[in-house]
């Protein structure tokens, strides 16, 4: 029932350090990458080539993209909006890149001042090109079991942007419960819609904290046999619709639950805590992972002289 | 499959207070349990009659059992560690006593320097003397998915303990990942044991999310059709072996899973978001419940001038 084995991808450098405050340098995010590739992660989604005008914290990103001694066996990918995202993007040479679209009208409509079916249309030749390129094509559906404008949305709406992904060509759609309302319920009735058009390794969940529930909806999806997740080290990120809540699933609680139940995932869980410990002592705070405080105080309990 | 009721016995005010650091006084205490059964709690633990030595924060057990505003339908429990507590609580008239035994042999020399069957055993008096007095025997069973001391503890070892207790006449067995290390599979296998002695009405799961696995946790628990936890709000309690990690699960976070699969405990979550609010307030500090906070801050974001 189960699946034996599940991928990771660590969206913490780019969804995570995106939606920080503080900035960080591209020898930071570079460094995070190297010990989250040391730490056993598979995929890590580096970075995004966004206008530095909107998202001012991925103006580094060919520097860290060609900065990086790549690990054989890692994929790196990077989120691009348009196609002037993917030529930038193409030099640097990741390995997927990520296309996004709200499964919430009333969002698409607020974030990027166009409907959902326009959106995705956009990137019809964005996609086509990156696959000439021999580039994978992954495509993020946000606000898929909740909307912060509309509140409420079906999984018929998940369904439709599914349809418009597959149809220019997106290979793996991402299921994103952006704002963490997510029940296992909700969670399974959006991903059973993206399962009709697309075989189960190329769906992949992606869960807020910001209600406590992620662990929980990864649990349920873990049960239909679902094996690609996206989680972020240190739960780097926030939530940028309630400040001060939680925001991505720490790789490190994901981490914890897949060991507990002996499913396999690559992660030295050590090394990935030591990794989330660097990024958070360079934000200066703590990690936001329950079980990364957890182990971090019981090594110093560990190494305390009795 | 799920249940269509679920029992939350929130513990807030005694194992969550009894962990807490700063002393808490008994006007605040009475309050919080005035704020947790007007938000809709059914059951509350409210204190613990153990030696001031031992748990000084439990010193004004009965000045906060008898200052209760006591609402009809409403159950009060109440620890006791022996017959002298039993006869000092039996004047406040709780509805309910708890008495504890651990799974864990390690745990159990550590913690009161007796074997399991011994410490068991000397409840067996209380227990009795308890159901004389017309009052419900609970039994907690702690380090019943693994143990700071032993580490893995066995399904045996759960049974070994549900048997000594049914075997003394407690009535209602608590099934206790003490150091949240629990994952679904292990928390299943201890839960059918407990369950091969008692009906699915008397067994419940008590899970603190140190790592992170709790809400998880209690979602397997609702698979299997359990229907009985306890939870603290706002997360008071803390862990007495990981300093600075999470203790017990937030009430916030379960009633939000709660409602999103459908199920009713009859808690209303913004008049526990006060609650949990307000202790957390007389301690200085956030809740510790990812719920909370997120209501809270969308609570400041919804309040704030446009």
């Amino acid at each position: 029932m189960f699946p034996d084995q599940v991928t990771l991808v660590d969206v913490g450098p780019r969804d995570g350090l995106q939606n920080e405050k503080q900035p960080v340098s591209a020898a930071h995010k570079i460094e995070l990458v190297h010990r989250l590739q040391a730490a056993g992660l598979r995929e890590i989604e580096v970075t995004s080539f966004v206008s530095p005008k909107w998202v001012p914290q991925m103006a580094d990103n060919a520097e860290v993209m060609v900065g990086l001694k790549r690990k054989p066996g890692v994929r790196y990918s990077v989120l691009v909006p348009n196609m002037k995202g993917l030529e930038a993007a193409l030099p640097t040479r990741p390995d997927e890149i990520v296309v996004f679209g709200a499964a919430s009208e009333a969002f698409s409509q607020r974030n990027i001042n166009c409907s959902i079916e326009e959106s995705i249309e956009r990137f019809r030749p964005v996609a086509a090109a990156a696959r000439e390129q021999g580039l994978k094509v992954r495509g993020a559906i946000s606000c898929a079991v909740g909307c912060p404008y509309q509140g409420e949305v079906s999984a018929d709406e998940v369904e439709r942007v599914v349809r418009l992904m597959k149809d220019i060509g997106v290979q793996h759609v991402g299921v994103a419960d952006t704002i963490g309302v997510g029940t296992p319920l909700k969670v399974r009735a959006a991903m059973e819609r993206a399962l009709r058009h697309y075989p189960l390794h190329e769906v992949s969940g992606h869960f807020h904290d910001t209600y406590g529930q992620a662990v929980g909806n990864i649990y349920a999806c873990l049960e239909m046999g679902i094996h690609h997740f996206d989680t972020s080290v240190a739960g780097l990120g926030g939530c940028p619709y309630a400040k001060g809540a939680t925001g991505n699933v720490a790789t490190e609680d994901v981490v914890f639950l897949l060991q507990g139940l002996g499913i396999d995932c690559g992660v030295d869980l050590d090394a990935l805590v030591d990794a989330g410990d660097f990024i958070s002592r360079v934000l200066g705070r703590k990690p936001v992972s329950r079980a990364a405080n957890a182990l971090l105080a019981k090594r110093v309990r560990e190494e305390a002289p009795a």
